[in-house]
């Protein structure tokens, strides 16, 4: 695995390169892997919760959930799915997935994090490349400098309930990454780049923040198209609009880059925004005026999906999203956008 | 996995069944596979001490760890070898094989031992097939009749030093089980069958005792071959003679069905007899009379392999036969004898 695409005369397939954490890319590669064969998963690699966390503490290894959710997205064997997303539910391997002990494992074996990921990719006879965006070990720090106040940890971040407005924070890893440079050259050499939508503190702002990302976006011909959170999260999007998730993405990656937005304008049921209060969670404000205004272009439609499922969470004591977006009808959109871009 | 063998027009190769527990079978698997692609290996499984006991205890699962090791003597990745054989060293996961994890979360996610052995068959590309002797969830238990002594679990009896002459018990699996329809079939349609080096006791009995296996020896027109162990153990087989140790087999298995003998006739360097020395581990005795005059024939051969690595064994506290049968050398003697009897 030395290169995210084959080599492009090789194949007429649009190359897409999708970047994010696990479950939003997760539901974005399964979508969009129907429409190319050319695909590339560029995933967070700070999470420090769960099974993945305890992995990391105890053995040392990098966090294998993310990466594990997104090999899982672009393997066609369901058996191996399934066995991928188990999750111990007895004894001493009790809430440890399998796919993660095989990532942990495979990384003590090789002595490579990517070599691992290499070989779980040929297990699972995936289409397509996972590229952890960073091989270094890192963790996630957010610092407000005016009041000096420091969160630690993705799974600590992803917990709180912010007493400061977020967008004032400093978003960093610790220690300072190098990005992985097949990260960077899934970026340049994409087609499309799709950001996933995913928590913005704890996912998608861990891989942007990487130093060569934001570059590499900015240097990059695709088209990049942001999707939109469904839903915010309480304690720390509350209220925000589609425009302030993109100028937050953008402040990570430290560029404008978004060429199209993609946002949600269905209404759910009655059923799912009742569960979604319960949280506090509610769909995310669209800001039409400010779309109009925006750098970017936008699109709206109803993109929600069917409620989850809660049993493929990595991990399970946080509260997941409840809906999923309807990936077949943003894949579709995304698809006729790149369409469209290339007429112009 | 419907059959042990392809079809046999679809193929000249002799049909090899090896029979026995993990190490052994691993050996004569590991050295028998460069002699036909029609290899199958029927395993005990009664094991129930270290990561395979505590897996069993704590998730109600078959006992994977001699199955893995068969599976890995058949792989010819020695990526996922080394996958399949790697040990946790920390944390909870310490002490667990990923090979063990990976059958114990297979028959988990499938339902089914026969089914995670295929899926895992699979996942490992190996050539041949990996049978469990019987499916049935089962302990090994050893009984003195006389006074009333019993020892139940494998685990336990593999530790024991016997009180009383093992020969007068009654070696049984409880709740009595069924034979695997699938070793059955192994064992009638083989031209070849090995009986691999292993623990009376603990390797051996517990597979030939199964209800079912011994008849299936005695009808298959294979040409049944004992290789016989290296050394013999302390408090367990201390001065058994090649002899006594096919005795014993043919009582565990209830028909006396062995062809040929092969044991060993060389003598192991003195710094390979002092470690043995230590832990009372001797030489096997040759008694050539009685060996003559057998009902089978016998051939002695310089069988000391290398000695081996103590980190592949399961049960790491457990001592384990510092050296192995030349397995090759092996390997080419069982071809001979199968070429030379088919002439006669």
């Amino acid at each position: 695995m030395d290169e995210p695409f084959r080599n492009s005369t090789a194949s007429k397939d649009v190359k897409i390169t999708v970047i994010g954490g696990g479950t939003g890319s997760f539901t974005m590669l399964s979508a969009l892997k129907k429409h190319t064969k050319q695909i590339a998963a560029v995933v967070n690699m700070a999470d420090d919760g769960g099974s993945t966390g305890v992995l990391r503490d105890e053995l040392g290894t990098l966090p294998p959930g993310d990466v594990r959710q997104c090999l899982v997205a672009l393997s066609d064997s369901p058996k191996i799915r399934d066995l991928f997303d188990y999750r111990f539910e007895e004894g001493t391997l009790q809430g440890h997935s399998f796919g993660n002990i095989l990532l942990t494992a495979l990384e003590k074996v090789t002595g490579s994090f990517s070599e691992a990921v290499a070989t779980a990719s040929d297990i699972l006879r995936i289409d397509g490349t996972v590229i952890p965006a960073t091989l270094d070990d890192v963790r996630l720090k957010m610092e407000w400098e005016e009041t000096s106040l420091i969160l630690q940890g993705e799974r600590l971040i992803d917990a709180d309930h912010f007493k400061y407005d977020p967008r004032k924070a400093k978003l960093s890893l610790v220690p300072e990454p190098d990005a992985n440079p097949m990260a960077i050259e899934a970026i340049i050499r994409a087609d499309i780049i799709v950001i996933s939508p995913g928590d913005l503190y704890t996912s998608l702002g861990p891989l942007l923040v990487i130093n060569g990302i934001g570059t590499a976006l900015q240097n990059s011909k695709a088209l990049k198209i942001y999707v939109s959170n469904l839903v915010t999260k309480d304690g720390q999007t509350t209220g925000f609009t589609v425009n302030d998730h993109v100028k937050e993405i953008e402040r990570f990656a430290g560029v404008d880059f978004i060429d199209w937005v993609l946002y949600n304008n269905g209404k759910p049921t009655a059923k799912i925004a009742e569960k979604y209060e319960q949280e506090k969670g509610y769909i995310t404000e669209v800001d039409k005026d400010l779309l109009d205004k925006a750098h970017y272009k936008s699109l709206g439609g109803n993109f929600l999906g069917e409620m989850a499922q809660e049993s493929s969470a990595d991990t399970l004591p946080v509260t997941r999203s409840l809906i999923r977006h309807d990936a077949k009808t943003v894949a579709e959109s995304i698809m006729e956008i790149y369409k469209n871009a290339r007429k112009s």
